[in-house]
């Protein structure tokens, strides 16, 4: 099952209260991908990147099976750079350098044989972009999951309402969400939510876990209680890439698989923020993954019979 | 099987962006007996009220089968008070008034016919109280479960410290946990705890659920997400009551029933917040508490034969 993935591919240096990293590969795109090849071959990635992008990682990238054909390299412009340092708590971050480089010229354009993809990942971009990505397709797809931020509501909030209404999943965090509908409540900011096009609605909470909200239903994914949270950059984007690769892989868009794909991602994102960058998912096994899973089960699992 | 459970009972004024009260019943053995009061019918309660203390209160907790003998009356001065005000998260308040009253006095001397109970719930009070009543106990109970503050960790480590070694399960919050051991990870902060002493912990984060820590064990178990938090006050003291409840109720103090113990807790304090007080204790019944059980099942509940 093919699943089509938009977002940067760029450069981060990291500093957490753990260590510093000079220039290294991140970029949305880049952590869906990685994340998703384990368990698709079919993720046909649209993105650009300058002529700084080391040709190892396309290769590296290439091998695990992602079509770079919608990836456009610009021979004369550097890649997207963006530099931040983490608060102890790691929830919170500073940006200290945004150089949009080629991202300023990203107008995406799916290659033809992207177009009849049943999934498509839109991660965090201008939602006018976004949009112009869902009309490429030649038919609609079974799923579109949409990443947003903060950013876009305070500069861009028609063209995300806009996007909104031809989405069927959004993925947030729980002050985007606030923000998203000045409710204060995040059961009410989810019911809001519901009536402004997606159908699903996933809130993430960092490492209080992330809400499934669908209908009158409500699902809650606890994150893993980690020793030590090494580098969470990317951690969001790990996520989606669980959920939509386990969604993609099992074809299968019901609310119980989508909980299922909730735990699939969490369990990504646990891995994801143990070293930094995209390391840790380029290591991971089959087995590593299947552990990790049983981790969930055994964290949530209790017998409601004794009550 | 019978539950000795220490602690205030007091007044509260509160102030919540929801509405204001004037004095209501409140105080931290109050809300555990009318919790626990709704799983086992042998609560023996020890704590200290004054003149002012509501008659009907009294009557309506004997007549949940609360024995009082243990809870000294002070003909001539004043209940405890405490007032606060809550901020929009709910999460944080600051306090307006602690009027001490009787409190300043309070040497909790247990009845005779508390000296065998099997379970043992000590309220939050100062830590050389808390191990007075501890030392009355005819024979060491089957459970012993302590909860405490961070003000006794400024005031009185030494003696919370000591009363820990003899305690089976020690309740914080996240930022307890983190002032009591130095350590900001939640998951080393447990390690260190459970050579303190308890040899089960369990870390409450609010409306981001609680963590019980046992050996190498975890469970979390999450709040139920709630449209509207109308008034905190008191939903840890019932979290311990529904906890402590469930065990004695179940006679059984493995792991694997402690984990259902938790979920009964966060269930009654669910309901703890929805009205100002103990009001909503008062009203609920066991058909509300198991559909109330059973909306945590299907939050956490996921299929993992689909990964």
């Amino acid at each position: 099952m093919s699943l089509v993935v938009v977002g940067t591919m760029a450069f981060d240096a990291i500093e957490t209260p753990f260590g510093k990293t000079d220039k290294i590969v991140g970029g949305s795109a880049t952590y869906v991908a990685y994340t998703a090849s384990n368990f698709i071959q079919d993720v046909k990635q649209v993105s650009i990147v300058g002529y700084d992008f080391p040709k190892e990682e396309m290769n590296d990238l290439s091998s695990r099976g992602v079509d770079l054909e919608g990836v456009t390299v610009v021979p004369d412009k550097k890649s997207f750079f963006w530099s931040g340092r983490y608060h102890l708590d790691m929830n919170t971050r500073d940006t200290l350098v945004t150089d949009l480089n080629v991202l300023a010229d990203f107008d995406p354009v799916l290659p033809e044989s992207y177009r009849n993809a049943e999934f498509v990942m839109l991660g965090n971009l201008m939602p006018s972009l976004q949009k112009k990505v869902i009309e490429q397709m030649n038919s609609k797809p079974k799923l579109i999951v949409l990443d947003t931020m903060n950013f876009w509501m305070e500069v861009a909030l028609d063209d995300l309402k806009d996007v909104l209404t031809v989405v069927d999943v959004l993925l947030v965090n729980d002050s985007e969400a606030r923000q998203l509908t000045n409710e204060y409540s995040i059961v009410k900011a989810a019911k809001k939510i519901l009536t402004m096009g997606p159908k699903y609605l996933i809130i993430k909470k960092g490492e209080h876990g992330a809400l499934l909200f669908h209908e009158n239903n409500v699902f809650f994914a606890p994150a893993l209680p980690l020793e030590e949270v090494f580098d969470p950059t990317g951690a969001g984007d790990t996520f989606a890439g669980g959920f939509i690769g386990h969604l993609a892989k099992t074809k299968d868009i019901s609310f119980e698989n989508m909980k299922t794909a909730i735990i699939v991602g969490s369990a990504m994102a646990s891995f994801c923020v143990e070293k930094f960058g995209v390391q840790r998912l380029k290591e991971i096994s089959k087995n590593d993954i299947d552990g990790r899973i049983n981790e969930f089960v055994q964290l949530v699992n209790f017998d409601i019979a004794l009550v």
